[in-house]
């Protein structure tokens, strides 16, 4: 199926300008010389050939490789960037406006890679300006592996490894060597390194209709960067095995394209090809790394994964592999301000993972403490009460909770409910250390959250977990009636907060808020605890009730019309009404007992 | 048509873990907890929560979206990012492991983008570590700007915006704030900014098929970053136009997402969606800029265009806009060592463009001198008796060039070669100044450029280019034979470096590099130049024959058997030694006629 490729650009004659004006754009430390459309050149700001007392450094070609080499333009790196039309060499008069706008007294290296039009019209340009009076050096840059080697003049492509060799040149000219010195250290560099390219697609020229050449569940090995077909085509494979063929092929003793062999020291660039995520990039590198290390022996100094020289939107990486030693390790090192030279990569490596660390010891204690006392406080009596009424409130509800959940959910709030409600109970019983109020409303959370699935078992951990926090607070071992309240307030704000519902979500805080309200009205006029508790139960029934006249706002019940919510209330605020008001007339029971 | 996602992964189950082993390999700065597969934590290397002595700050969600959020773990900006599954937040268990590990006395800020499953988990994580005695705040992300507003929890998802806040936050704890100042600028942070998306394709997850949701020629409008249906689908249009209605919508004052009005400052982020090449996203970036500025009298402060949040392999972009203020540019600002926070887009931007500069005014002095002179020299007379023999020569060859050329290459040869020997004939009339030898050479050069297509255009204007510099460099306004054969032998150095060919790869420089070998030879054995060159020419000739008997390394005859080459010489080859005998001859006879 070939279609019209998709992007997002205007009109295709335009891409390589609009694609400048936006670098400019981002980069305020970049600038172009005002001659398009045949002059495209990117240069630093801060680099005027008048005053410039460096060795510049320009690169460039075809363009439809961003970022190279435009967004590799800053100091430490290239002094400014030649952009041609995509996969067309630039002219020679924009070569020779990028040399005359950067190059000083101490002349110019380019950075030229290894096709015929770009060797050709650099070359033409390197000697009209040296005509001109310019000192000017050239590189060229040939690292692919792909194909066996030729006696003759096509010889090897340049590829990603162009881009070490800016980086180099760029620090050893920032560092303010002769450019006969810098083109030695660049010239040495395009000796040392070796790439190789996989592809899943072809990439498409703007405006162009998409090749069908690579079929579904296809890769091309060895392409090049213009999308040139590769030197084969093979059933995709897990990229742990494209990674050793790659790297068998770059590291050959029969081709011996790079002078590497065991032992050495090297640098790794996992370079995508324009349409691949960062995830599939990196986990390229994390498998090439061990096999360069233990099957070829070679110890990894650098490792640079990223998106820097491209064939417009291929999907597909290349690997780059370069002999490295301390100079050269220095000059990747070195500091730039070319906005694409990736950071972060430099550095000695510490371990690559360290253990998860345990809970803090305080826990360790609460584990100690974990068991049912085995003499219960005033307190844990009315404490343990309180909790019983409550679960079993819940539990005698599951199938009307089921019952109005199959009518605006999905039919499960009883027995998840129910689930929670039972695993409560059960490790009560057990280990419940009803004596701290806190910690066993903490363990509440912690048994909800081993038994209730889905939504409702997190906010109930979160609730607990909350109040469990706000109790904690306090120094006293008894907790008042007010701390009580404050303890529900925060166990309300948190499930509001994280759960993201409000009053009137037609949620379980329907019933909950209009009972802290009234709990805390109470207290402040001075009713006793139980009491307060019991009215405030009240409200959290009524809140439940008004749940019908609610529109959902959230969970499945948002997609159920009006006419049938107004049928039933919110399961979960009625459940939480339930729970809420059978723990209060328990705690209105004991204490009457207590003081009968 | 439905295919199986093409991707360069190993087992779709371990892309999170392999990714974040490849993340440690490339950053060194990072570490990640020893947890896998369910605790999935990047850590800054150097923040250990027992000595940490900074507010932690900390992301996370789904994976997916790589970098984010752990490429932006890093000192000035994420202390530890939490990793869940594709698409699937972490757990609890997961989110309290970074906790843990990272966070000190100051306390823990989690950042956390509005969705159900992370807000309740991050929630859930909170509460715990806060119950651990941890001093634990959350701010949640919601910079959506596609949907209408809601009233419900659903609300507006988290997008790119949150790689603000990260910065932000992060940065405000780099200086050393309090938990609750910094959760004040992160949740201040998070008020400001909109973003909407837009994409071309849908992602697929590892291991599963491709959706044919979008058809060819269609985009989708306000997407989310986890492959749902977007909330318009449109057909493709101009980038220009899709980023008007991005921006429309993102700035309408009717749904008043963001608090952006006219006159403000603001920042403005490009990002990628996954598979969406640098070139598309500074193309978008060029056009957004002036419009914010022109259409919404916006002042655009910063600009960052990369990929920083995607979806997996979509291609699309979204744009955040964010309103700014000093102290938020400052924290944007702010170093930071996580390896994708951008760099070079800080800073006061100069002009985008400067002029091209002109040729050195050495060349109007040239140009000045263009004229030709009225009296010629002893020296001018013989050049100008040189080059009219040389150009007559290729002239009467037409026709034997072509059709040798025929046989081995596109039979333009002769043609070729006549049209620059015509051009040198008339310029040379007009205006050579002759009896200035270099300026001359450099005018048949520039004659050259003009008449002669092709890459033989190209090299013989190297050719010129570099014998012209070669003659420039003498001080004497006369021309030595020695002189001469250093130029012819600097032409024929730039002609094989940047052509790419040897002696024996059938081309001109079987002629001349046998004729510059002999020429040296006999002045070193100090003949008279006449003979020296005479001789050479003899070299030249048989030289070109002997092309004969060579095997094509370049050009179109490589692609030519070798019975058929070896009945033609090479037409280039011929050319060159039928130009440069004919030049020898008429020096000889000028030398002889001036001495007899």
């Amino acid at each position: 199926m070939a279609f019209q490729g998709k992007k997002l650009i205007n009109n295709p004659d335009d891409v390589v300008t609009e694609f400048i004006e936006g670098l400019v754009e981002t980069y305020p430390g970049l600038q172009y010389l005002d001659g398009f459309p045949e002059v495209k050149v990117v240069i630093r700001a801060d680099a005027s050939g008048a005053t410039y007392d460096k060795v510049a450094i320009i690169s460039g070609g075809g363009s439809g490789h961003e970022p190279a080499h435009a967004g590799f333009v800053g100091e430490g790196m290239l002094t400014a960037s030649i952009c041609g039309d995509v996969f067309a060499s630039p002219s020679v008069d924009s070569i020779l406006a990028g040399i005359r706008a950067v190059t000083g007294p101490m002349g110019c290296l380019l950075i030229v890679m290894n096709y015929t039009g770009d060797r050709l019209n650099f070359g033409l340009a390197a000697e009209q300006a040296r005509s001109e009076g310019y000192k000017i050096e050239t590189v060229i840059v040939g690292d692919d592996c792909a194909l066996p080697p030729l006696l003759g003049i096509a010889g090897r492509r340049g590829l990603a490894g162009t881009i070490f060799v800016n980086k180099i040149a760029g620090a050893a000219a920032a560092a303010g060597l002769s450019l006969a010195d810098v083109a030695a250290e660049a010239k040495r560099a395009s000796q040392m390194v070796g790439t190789m390219g996989v592809a899943l697609s072809v990439c498409t020229l703007p405006g162009q209709v998409t090749s069908d050449r690579l079929g579904p569940g296809k890769m091309e090995l060895g392409l090049g960067i213009h999308g040139e077909p590769g030197a084969a085509v093979a059933d995709l494979q897990p990229v742990d095995v494209v990674v050793s063929h790659v790297l068998k092929q770059i590291l050959s003793s029969e081709t011996n394209y790079v002078p590497i062999t065991r032992g050495n020291r090297v640098v790794l660039m996992i370079n995508g090809l324009g349409a691949t995520p960062v995830m599939e990039l990196m986990i390229a590198a994390g498998k090439t790394v061990p096999k360069l290390q233990l099957e070829f022996g070679l110890a990894v100094e650098r490792v640079y994964t990223g998106s820097f020289m491209t064939s417009l939107d291929m999907a597909g990486f290349s690997i780059s592999i370069m002999k490295a030693d301390q100079t050269l390790l220095q000059r990747l090192d070195a500091p730039t301000k070319a906005p694409h030279w990736p950071v972060g990569s430099a550095g000695n490596r510490p371990p690559a993972k360290i253990p998860v660390p345990l809970p803090p010891s305080r826990s360790t204690k609460s584990e100690e403490s974990l068991s049912r006392p085995l003499q219960l406080s005033e307190q844990g009596r009315i404490l343990e009460a309180a909790i019983e009424a409550a679960v079993n409130a819940v539990m005698g509800m599951r199938d009307s909770l089921n019952d109005w959940d199959s009518k605006v959910g999905d039919g499960d709030c009883g027995s998840t409910m129910y689930s929670g409600a039972t695993a409560i109970l059960d490790d009560m019983k057990k280990y419940y250390p009803l004596n701290d109020a806190a910690e066993t409303v903490n363990e509440i959370g912690s048994s909800v959250r081993r038994a209730m699935g889905g939504t409702s078992g997190v906010l109930y951990n979160i609730f607990s977990k909350a109040a469990y926090a706000r109790l904690k607070a306090n120094s006293d071992s008894t907790v008042t009636a007010k701390q009580w309240a404050e303890a529900f307030e925060a166990a309300i704000d948190a499930v509001s907060k994280y759960g993201g519902a409000s009053a009137g979500y037609r949620t379980l805080l329907d019933a909950l808020i209009p009972a802290l309200s009234v709990l805390k009205e109470r207290l402040t006029a001075g009713d006793d605890s139980s009491t307060a508790f019991v009215l405030s139960s009240e409200a959290a029934l009524a809140g439940a009730e008004s749940t019908k006249d609610m529109q959902a706002q959230a969970g499945r019940s948002s997609y159920v019309s009006a006419s049938i919510l107004a049928t039933v209330p919110d399961p979960g605020a009625m459940a939480a009404a339930a729970w809420y008001r059978a723990a209060a007339l328990a705690v209105k029971a004991k204490y009457e007992k207590a003081s009968s």
